[in-house]
């Protein structure tokens, strides 16, 4: 092994964030997770309950979509909040694990699953928890997502609002005119999370057959924040675009972000790209995704990010154990045979870290 | 104004990096640029010869398919070099600004230019620069370059190379069946930088066709990096994946990034995503682009980005001045019809910066 | 209130350390205490029994000089190690509060305690945690403590040893002629922590005067670093004695810091005050306590820190209410007469967390 | 050499603070210095003139008391000012270097002289440069008064004000019953800047007399900061005493750091040493140096720093050349022999520094 693996020296990199910073720990198959949320102004009104409907967003077992693990996933909040306000102290939540089942991974000890970070760790730290995912894991995301419900609460009294929803899977892609129009209503109507109805009914097929095929499926997640307003993002390289590209690619999974007209600027002319201000300082269209120079325009933040299919699926794969040798691989555990459900919560909690931080440097704060 | 525009606090965004810092300072209009790199190791043979190759492919003025502005962009190196190595402490380096011509911009003191950053920066600092672009302006990244070619002589005492190149323009798309076989002198033989000599053709008519048709064209930048060893990227938000998407989308005009598969992944199974282990620990396909849970694998890296279409263009656009007028503009200046060809050497420089700041933190430092 | 206390927004500030970096959570009187150390190298043997030899140094009721409030101070592993073992991924450690007795602080609800924070957290946050010290208590240095004594087990693989004692309480002050001959044997043998017998006996009888007579002492704490490498400190801002001089004031109570010869060299000569070089690269002497140009020299690294008295004394005090009206106080509680016994391990855990976020930065890393 | 010298790595060390940033590079026998200053807030009237006073204060042959050398220190600014305003991007600043006389200083080529950082350099980097102090020369703080006269200027806008002066030199102590009636003119009035004229004299003729005797003498600044409003300072680690003792640290040749009561505190009792609020949310006395809890207090910030007597002092002394060989350095150049009246401008520039950082997160911004 050694030989192989030379690189162990590593740096800290579990801190999101400069002004409002999340701090996280925990891997999948340990006791569980902590999470600390440093830079929360003193006053908002904060209680577990605020964090309860996101949480429950991103929990596994919402559907048949979705992977039976059962996980409480209730946060124990530990510090932060002084008669049922933060006291700008940092809020410190921790959660459990329950439901482990880390013999279902017996198999995965000395095998590198393919699509997983198996090989990296090992690579990386010289051994990894073997029990799981362990810290690549997207259980994780738990605590972003607590976090981001935090976020969400302080945008929210500054007229910010974030939405994201599920815009393709596989090939089937929704047709959504207006992202701003989209309504939370419309996003959990569907275990898919995709609002258009018809095409949430055939992402749930796709998925469904996928799942059926022991295989799984990738897609994309649109993501809207509207009541942004105008000046957030730091030239030259803290840019509102640079941001909320580094935090959405953070997730597990992600592969790719684009925001406005993203990719399909390629095959455009400036005279077909640029907005045209309107006099009340808005553009007649937005194809500039809300921000210009990297720093908010006023105008909606419309980005996508696309996620892979999930690495595990339920079928025997071709690999190699620890020491090189060629070997098979069935990964048994319970995985969504579509990411794409849950990750919703996710993105839109990293997006909430993102504008809170920015806000944050900004004047007018009600806080 | 002041009823308009509330935020005017901000932070200090100028500085990228951990523990290979680099911080810039300067405006397009004004004396020059300053660019300080901290945590360059001691002992690294280093002079202004290093820093001229990838400044001249930065260069204005290189073909008529970008800007005549004339720029010496000659460095001075006023620190962190004794006796032709590094010493250790941080390398300053200034650019004056020559030819600038600012009365060609005269038109744009109280006008808005559709797609640049005019009206954010108004809205973020409560006036700007109207010089030009001040601090948006792309020639700011005449010191990512410089950085980035310290950057670059460090990586290639690792066995680290990097390359860059024009990948699409417009609708012309260029066939690289293997990334890592593109060389550096494929890449230079076409004004385009595009390598594929019948695609570089047909990019470089449609430029020129733009540049007479007084408009613009986007495209994509694929950039590769060979020879990163395994272990490279911080989990859980310091991944590599995320800090090459901040990197690249700190760079002007870039609106989307992707690795790997990138969007592709959204219409794909698990079983055609997933990548194989070989025995030498390697995989038989790069699906993953050199990345997976967001540390390197020791395959190749690759990655792309979409850059805009140039937003200034040669004909009268519609647009408002500061206090929401409607009205005309017409920018003069000199500006390249296509960014693409100048863009390569930035973003090279960029992954260069990612890379030797996370090879840093590793063990296996050869210098 | 709201027209006196006008500042309400603050920054994040419970991170300390770039590369071993430690983040904590939690209030005297909350549920408890969460701390995360990330940036730990995977492979170190570590479990809690390795945290509990300076948490019981920590730990008040040790002795009649120390508080009599009980606590378990007991901590939970919620992650980071694997296998008996650091895994590279982030440290989880939480203490649960026990003995609270919050309502012997009642009387302090509305009234500002002399010498506390109680005014400045209201000027901060404009409301604060009024059952105790809340996130000011020194109660939060148990988080400190446990990442030094991660801190220590790390250097010591490196041949690096910290010790602190008791220098002088009052007008006591221990003859301590060679600091690098001082054992943790000597300084646990008496409940004042001064190694020297003596004055350790003086020290004893007058803290315990103090307390009976409803007072409190303040005092000096001398620490001491071998083993440290030439070569740890960062021009020009990170200079190990700027380090270790913020860690140190970062403690509550400490109110100066200083090295070597410290205030001393005001009296002095140049003559008198250089070290000469003897021919094995050390010093004859160590008026330099260790450090030149802020870089370590070799040579054992000797500071010492003073502590004030303790603010809350058993008897009655003139103060106000938050109103501005004139009132008495008598803050009941329990608190130590002399806070120097109980400091040593806290300025000890903060001399390590330094130096081994310095060591981090240096080639030669055993783990 | 290779053996001895093992560390080489390091990290980036050049640049304080967080929302308002200084990085600075340059050594003492090249080009000259570059500064650049990120986050100043845009709307701020700036020219080199207000930062020419500062500049002036630190310069040396202001007198005999100072070196001879000859540096014209005059700035040039490369941006961030647009219109005679901050325009909110970066400040660049230069300052060449002029009369070097590298020659004075062969003699320490291979030779360490005691005192200075030339072994511990080195240590870290494997060589250094042999032509004078290199990084660690204290004319590196141009950059540092220059960016400190910036931070001056917003602090006046907030009612803040800043200044140090000549408290101690050798075994004269100057009696200033109160610190901050001490005016700018009355430090300004002799060469020591110390302001009480009595010890003033005397101290200029032990300096005197001390340059004479071919040696140097050491001293204490006090510096003291009115009007900071009560808030500033981040628990638990970015307290404020925190954060200023690290900066004044942070400037060569300070061994020492306190506030308030300072070292005095090892002395007295609680009862002695708490202070006792008025009505008006003052306190009566000031022994905690305006920081409770590491929070400002609104009462006077009043600090000390000890500064050495300077290491190079104009007779022989012993020392091992770079071999470790036994030998004589008689080290030329032209140095002050004492620190003290130029260290003032050095120490309120840092508390300057400091202090326009904890503003920046505060909520009551002027500009």
């Amino acid at each position: 092994m050694s030989k192989v693996f030379g690189i162990i020296r590593h740096m800290a990199g579990n801190t999101f964030g400069k002004l409002f910073r999340v701090t996280t720990a925990g891997v999948s198959h340990g006791p569980g997770y902590l999470c600390i949320i440093d830079g929360c102004p003193a006053g908002l009104a904060l209680s577990v309950d605020d964090l309860l409907p996101d949480l429950r967003r991103r929990k596994p077992g919402q559907s048949k979509l979705t992977t039976q693990r059962d996980e409480d996933d209730l946060p124990e909040i530990w510090s932060g909040i002084f008669e049922d306000k933060t006291d700008g102290t940092p809020i410190g939540i921790s959660f459990r694990n329950g439901d482990q089942r880390s013999n279902d991974y017996g198999d995965i000890k000395d095998k590198y699953r393919p699509g997983h970070a198996d090989y990296t760790f090992d690579a990386k730290f010289g051994f990894r928890d073997y029990r799981g995912g362990g810290r690549s894991s997207a259980r994780e995301t738990i605590c972003r997502v607590a976090a981001g419900a935090v976020a969400k609460k302080l945008l929210a009294i500054h007229g910010i609002r974030i939405l994201g929803y599920v815009k393709q899977v596989g090939s089937v892609i929704a047709n959504i005119p207006d992202p701003t129009a989209v309504t939370l209503e419309q996003v959990e109507a569907s275990p898919t999370r995709c609002p258009e109805p018809v095409a949430a009914q055939a992402m749930y097929d796709l998925i469904d057959a996928t799942r059926k095929d022991r295989d799984s499926i990738g897609g994309i997640c649109e993501l809207v924040a509207v009541g942004v307003p105008p000046g957030l993002g730091e030239p030259v390289f803290d840019k509102l675009k640079a941001d909320l590209g580094k935090a959405l690619l953070s997730i597990p999974a992600v592969t790719a972000f684009e925001y406005g007209n993203g990719f399909a600027v390629a095959t455009m002319r400036g005279s077909e790209n640029n907005d045209i201000y309107r006099t009340d300082f808005r553009t007649e269209t937005n194809r500039h995704g809300g921000m210009l120079g990297g720093i908010s325009s006023g105008m909606p933040i419309v980005c996508r990010v696309a996620i892979k299919p999930t690495s595990s699926i339920p079928r025997a794969q071709k690999t190699i154990d620890r020491d090189g040798n060629a070997t098979e691989i069935l990964v048994k555990g319970r995985h969504d045979p579509c990411l794409l459900p849950r990750f919703v919560p996710m993105g839109e909690a990293m997006i909430a870290l993102v504008l809170v931080d920015h806000l944050m440097h900004a004047k007018t704060s009600k806080i």
